[in-house]
């Protein structure tokens, strides 16, 4: 039993807007036990839909599709939905009661374009959508072996197709299929270049059995290592990715980072709360990247104290006190002045560790002597400032991510080593 | 003439990763005039590739293939064209050259599964990398008509792939396919709901020359109206969509903030750079994503000096000046609070612009009186300080992007009054 997702929109297709909703139905779905087979994205088109939605029956006994529904000219999900299903639309008194009660929360007038998102097709079951107009519609049909199949249309909008989701859709598929379970398990590995761990834990690899996947999930400075396992019973496949991680510990337990986190930040937040410990970011080159990332996490507050986006030199030498002179004789590039600035922060903003990055992000900024990609970055503590310098001759999106990955990547050292 | 995108990755269909390459390959296509029909994310599965790639062929004339190029076992992409095109794997001597200088660049010794990263089909053509270890493969073959085809296998890494991408096969496709033109061009709306906005320009996009189209991209407080136009003859379609405009300019013209930039920062930057204007920045809840999507652009550091991520109410205190009592006496998310964080942040960073968020970003934290999604923001300047409450009572990410969205679209509408 297997799902395909659909996602339509034009503004996928040119790349204006990047396919979120996939990632995040894919973890919904398969923390349900739910594989993911496929993931098509297509236009708002209607060939294009009826098409996707044909092959997608043809591979999966759930169809999820996104994307479509608004108000306007552009979406027509709805109307070849209903014609696919040799329906026909009517207005459906729950959806108009949510539309008006919407229209009313936002003070605004009912128009004929917003009263049109309460009509759906005679053969769907409606699900309610109170985070916005157009409902969710969940439709019952069989495929040539007369085999339940289900497909399900949600709006594009990615919180309103987490609430349906959430409230409506895998409470409904969980119920409809007998769900088999799905358990996955990340470890975070450092120091070891993708292909040498390849190498290093090949035994290990072939070992595994059947029902366990091993991906290698390569970052800058690190490699994930993601275990998957499928079956029927819970407390077994917990066992056997238990003795799965043992094994790969005596292998190579020196370079394992964590166990356990799907992330650095995780890996972090975790133990610095555990600690008690705080942290303060002091950055140039990634522009709050790292202060950002580190928030996205609920609950960040509990370690982390805030942070300084030092982008000119007047922000270093004012609020993180870097020494003008420091500035002036090694440039705002440089070991000297990350150095200032971790501990900077560390001071100022009262922490238990002070973090920075300073570097060329580019495509400007260059010289002979630091090209673009040239980054310093530091961890400041009580033990003292480590430092490293970062080498990232690639796009300025790269030089950022790569500079609080490798930032992230030795603070979660220093930690590992500190307990 | 179109394409498809095939993108490979057990990480895409459980949602561990975002599958981003899709957008930037969309645009670097579309910017050649050659338009994605449909993307497909896959698992690393032979049997899906097959599938994947045969689907492809029959309504595109160019299949673009992303992900399963490493060296590790899961990896079976270029296996399985292989065996698709019936061909048979050799040493590339430039591929293994590639190879050995980018092992040595990092001091490695060279290893059999490195080595087997220049095993390449007999039939393709081999794109070099010089950005990792995998080549990019071009295979062409021909429909049952006999029309020209084009499959390329590139590596997942997203620089790797926009490296081959840049300098190998969007040139190489626009001399194999007479690629005609297509031109987009964005306006932002603000004031007005997507809904509304479609009832008052609907006679106006009705008329519109049939090879433009219109999209909606409605985002938190504001609408992105795409129009896209497709024809042989560049200067044409730039006097069609110059014409759409100006008929859009005279119906809707109050609710538009820009035109020709793809989003809000861009405006702001290129503004702000036009002016002679500095920003800076306090962050509570937003957590370094104002900054982060600022800096996010190439020459921020033109106009944008640093900020502050004041987590802790400490911070506020010590770095942004916030007076102790309005913190005791209205707490950190009140309008008091944000309007000191924005006016201390201009002041002490010496800036001609302040913005500033405080609010609740949730899950935790949250009060009958404050609930998650309370959100306070603010502009200040030489003309006084503006401030906005929202309520956005959504997930953690949404208060986070609701709120920089809603930021930066006041501190737009600020900037356009001005002028």
């Amino acid at each position: 039993m297997n799902s395909s997702l659909i996602n339509i929109g034009d503004e996928l297709l040119i790349g204006q807007v990047v396919n979120t909703n996939a990632a995040k139905m894919s973890q919904m779905l398969g923390a349900a036990g739910i594989e993911v087979a496929q993931v098509i994205t297509i236009g708002d088109d209607a060939e294009a839909i009826r098409t996707a939605l044909t092959d997608a029956l043809r591979t999966s006994e759930i169809v999820l599709i996104t994307g479509g529904l608004g108000p306007t000219k552009d979406d027509i999900t709805k109307k070849v939905l209903c014609d696919f299903f040799h329906s026909e639309l009517y207005e459906d008194a729950e959806a108009l009661e949510n539309v008006k009660r919407r229209m009313a929360a936002h003070g605004r007038e009912l128009t004929d374009i917003n009263r049109q998102q309460a009509w759906v097709p005679r053969c769907c079951t409606v699900l309610n959508n109170p985070l916005g107009t157009a409902p969710g519609m969940w439709f019952d049909t069989q495929d040539g072996n007369g085999r339940r199949q289900v497909v399900v249309s949600l709006p594009g909008v990615p919180f309103e197709m987490v609430g349906l989701m959430e409230n409506e859709v895998v409470p409904r598929l969980r119920e409809a299929f007998h769900t088999g379970h799905i358990l996955h398990r990340t470890l975070i590995t450092q120091g070891i270049g993708e292909s040498f761990l390849s190498d290093l834990i090949e035994p290990w690899e072939l070992a595994l059995p059947r029902n366990i996947r091993l991906a290698y999930l390569p970052q800058p400075g690190l490699t994930r290592l993601r275990l998957t396992a499928r079956g029927d019973d819970p407390a077994v496949l917990q066992q056997q990715v238990e003795t799965a991680v043992q094994g790969l510990m005596q292998i190579a337990g020196q370079y394992i980072l964590c166990d356990g986190f799907d992330t650095l930040p995780e890996f972090i937040a975790h133990t610095m709360v555990t600690a008690g410990l705080t942290l303060a970011t002091a950055e140039s080159c990634t522009g709050g990247a790292v202060a950002s990332q580190l928030t996205a996490l609920p609950g960040a507050s509990e370690y982390y104290v805030g942070g300084v986006v030092s982008y000119s030199n007047d922000v270093k030498e004012s609020v993180l006190q870097v020494s003008h002179d420091t500035l002036v004789t090694h440039g705002a590039v440089s070991e000297e002045t990350v150095i200032q600035m971790a501990e900077g922060v560390r001071r100022q903003l009262h922490a238990d560790f002070g973090i920075a990055t300073t570097g060329i992000a580019g495509p400007g900024g260059g010289t002979p002597e630091k090209p673009v990609g040239t980054v310093w970055i530091a961890v400041a503590s009580e033990h003292g400032t480590i430092t490293r310098k970062l080498s990232i001759p690639r796009q300025r999106a790269q030089v950022i991510e790569g500079t609080w990955q490798q930032l992230l990547g030795l603070l979660g050292k220093c930690l590992k080593e500190r307990t």
